[in-house]
């Protein structure tokens, strides 16, 4: 093991360590049922979801995510929403830098 | 902003603060050129590209992730990278917990 990491590899990690608390709470240890999976979404993204205590948010994400109907959300399933919701943050936070537009672009 | 945030929570800001880190040296401040991409591989990802300073790591994932052959990597691309290198990651420690598989699995 390297002394330090990067900021990358703490982002995996977190990612990782953060999916197994959850999934592994009760049933099959390597997926999120949908309590363990609004447990997750309430707990470590309340920010993100405004900490709504009523379910629109989670259920929103829940049926997105429960497209294929098995009724658990695996790890690949997982980062796609991370992911997406990483992809909205950053054009959300790009969004109020108006003063400093890309070189190619005219004001 | 909240006093505290979640470990998922600082993931998705070490994604979008490592990004801009490097696309903002040269050219477009939004996107990663080859040389951007590269440096950004090499001091991030040293752990996982096996800090190989030869560049045989880096271009094959420049090669994978310039497919649209623009020149330049956007931060949506980006995170499918990441997404996958954590798949990745997480798949490998999993081989690792073979005293400790699902539930409906059989040894």
């Amino acid at each position: 093991m390297p002394d330090t990491i990067s900021d990358l590899e703490s982002a995996m990690q977190m990612l990782i360590k953060t999916f197994h608390k959850y999934s592994g709470k009760e049933g099959d240890k390597y997926t999120l049922n949908r309590g363990e999976l609004k447990e997750l979404l309430l707990e470590e993204l309340g920010t993100y979801l405004g900490n709504s205590k009523d379910n629109e948010a989670v259920e929103k994400v829940m049926n997105d995510l429960d497209a294929n109907n098995d009724g658990e959300v695996d790890f690949t399933e997982f980062i796609i929403l991370m992911g997406a919701l990483t992809v909205a943050c950053n054009d959300f936070f790009l969004e109020f830098k108006t003063d400093d537009k890309p070189k190619g672009q005219s004001s």
